[in-house]
């Protein structure tokens, strides 16, 4: 068995739930056969089936990458709630370019949408587990993306939802950013158009696509204030080295790819004929926005505009020197701040 | 003639003249024999020999880069002063791997630094031009390191200076950004470790290598707000492939990477033993301070710490979408507010 291959399975990433999707047809028009969605749960649903919140991952991971933010004494509480964290298609451990068969493997794994990403967390969410409401959704980043995307095409299921450092649709100079990292990615001659025979041939590539995130994963102030010190590391070669690069490392590239593409497409404006203002409005939801200060993906501003064309938005914003991957519980006061936002908002 | 050799010539650059240095002991530890600095001035050395103003370049610039910003009517009026703008070395017009004989040609160009270019420039000033004090040293990114090593070294000579969009040492954030533009550029198979026989086989690297600047040159805002619209483009692609790829199209791909590294360790601690507040406090210069505000490679935090430091250091932010590029001229009202700084050092 190849590295990567053990990268997305149970031993790593822990136990995980699948629920069969069928044959589903993608918004880019391609039909997956035997697609499915995996899915960590925590908690127990009540009775009432009204305790569930759902909580896609985030670019890059998994349904246990959330496992930091879920327990006991914290908001989201297993004995209280009936967490669901849904994982991306695209994402390794659902369907995927390294484990879908031909014709769709690999390098010639159909284009997915967020879009598709929430129809069949939908299904998932009403047909496998029987819930008409969730008590709330939500995300970090792409995880953020799918939670507007819930808010806006299934307002009636989603009373209540936080969306961390993540916008409805990609900022511009975000999508120049994941231009950037995916050339880096393929740039690897053994990335070979995605038909490499191990993913872990393709470590250059992976390397490479590792450097754009040490540069934009974090803010001037985490390096010029030396706050990778408080991770351990004694340089800042290290730490790029034994904590960026070390985390992309075991993923596989195609996973990846399907990924940030999918990323860079995330537009709420189709629901607003186009004017993300329109699409904006239209959401019910009381709806927490909360951009991390010096997040060089989504901006401040751009989350200041998303809050405020919601009727019920409400921005939180978190500052910290660690911008973007603050929600990687890199710094204590950061989780807190984040932690209390999540209370905030399923008690609303 | 290759396209490249045709880019570092009069026909493309206009006219410059050469003082010669000869056998060249860089910091590195190498010599460079049979050196040469190029120099294009504007203006004329009055009787009295103390008009005259060195305005050093940035990064993939050459001297006639800078024409925009000197002219009668401007601040920088060649009726008043004598302008000397010199070629970087590494730059392409002076003393650079695409125009050094084996066995220092291409990509065994020998390492140089900021303190190299300013050493050649005293020279120049002083014993081929038969300068003794400048009226003031000024310049942009590259040319604002620059600026802080004449201050420095040579402070009886620069009674007033102006760093636009650059620092005393190179933010680490900034490293990271070279780092990653650095291995976009060589990540080409045609770069072959520098020993290309014609740059223009090396243009998927210089591709990538631009797709880098169409990120970080510019801010979010200069995406989110359409600014490139002013410039007369019709979309982001169609601005980031005919400006910021255009842009770095016809250059020598050994050049970009001697003056990458340079830019990277400049470091004006040095002076301070270690201790860049210590070095920045010998500086008795009147010292303009001008940070470009959401500049991403230079922030203004750095550049408020470095004029903190010094005792005649004065702070001036330009806030502007183009960030970084501000100076390439972009947006008519930050070229006037540049001017307008540069008017403030010049009669100071």
């Amino acid at each position: 068995m190849s590295r990567v291959a053990g990268y997305y399975t149970h031993e790593q990433q822990g136990e995980h739930e699948y629920a069969d999707l069928g044959a589903f047809v993608l918004r880019s028009g391609y039909t997956l056969s035997g697609a499915r969605l995996a899915y960590r749960t925590h908690g127990t649903l009540n009775a009432a089936r009204d305790n569930a919140v759902l909580f896609p991952h985030m670019y890059s991971g998994t349904p246990s990458s959330l496992d930091r933010h879920i327990g006991p004494g914290l908001p989201l509480d297993p004995e209280r709630y009936f967490v669901i964290c849904p994982g991306q298609l695209g994402g390794g451990m659902s369907s995927s370019p390294s484990n879908t068969p031909a014709p769709f493997d690999r390098g010639q794994f159909p284009p997915v949408s967020i879009v598709d990403d929430v129809v069949a967390q939908h299904r998932l969410v009403t047909e496998h587990l029987g819930i008409e409401r969730l008590h709330a959704v939500l995300g970090w980043s792409m995880g953020a993306q799918q939670t507007y995307e819930w808010a806006v095409r299934f307002p009636a299921m989603v009373p209540r939802a936080a969306a961390f450092a993540g916008t409805a649709r990609t900022p511009v100079h975000n999508q120049v950013f994941i231009d950037l990292h995916l050339e880096l990615l393929r740039s690897d001659p053994a990335f070979a158009g995605g038909f490499y025979a191990d993913a872990a041939d393709v470590r250059l590539g992976l390397a490479r696509h590792a450097l754009a995130f040490s540069l934009l994963g974090f803010t001037p102030e985490w390096y010029r204030g030396e706050h990778w010190r408080r991770l351990g590391f004694a340089s800042v070669d290290d730490f790029r080295q034994g904590f960026v690069r070390a985390w992309f490392a075991p993923m596989d590239p195609n996973n990846l790819v399907s990924q940030a593409t999918k990323w860079r497409d995330a537009d709420l404006s189709a629901h607003g004929n186009g004017s993300l203002p329109v699409a904006l409005g239209r959401i019910s939801t009381h709806f927490f926005v909360v951009p991390f200060g010096g997040d060089q993906f989504f901006p401040v501003a751009d989350c200041e505009e998303d809050a405020g064309h919601m009727p019920h938005g409400e921005l939180r914003v978190i500052d910290t020197p660690a911008g973007h991957f603050a929600m990687f519980g890199l710094l204590d006061e950061d989780t807190r701040r984040i932690h209390a936002v999540m209370a905030e908002m399923l008690s609303s």
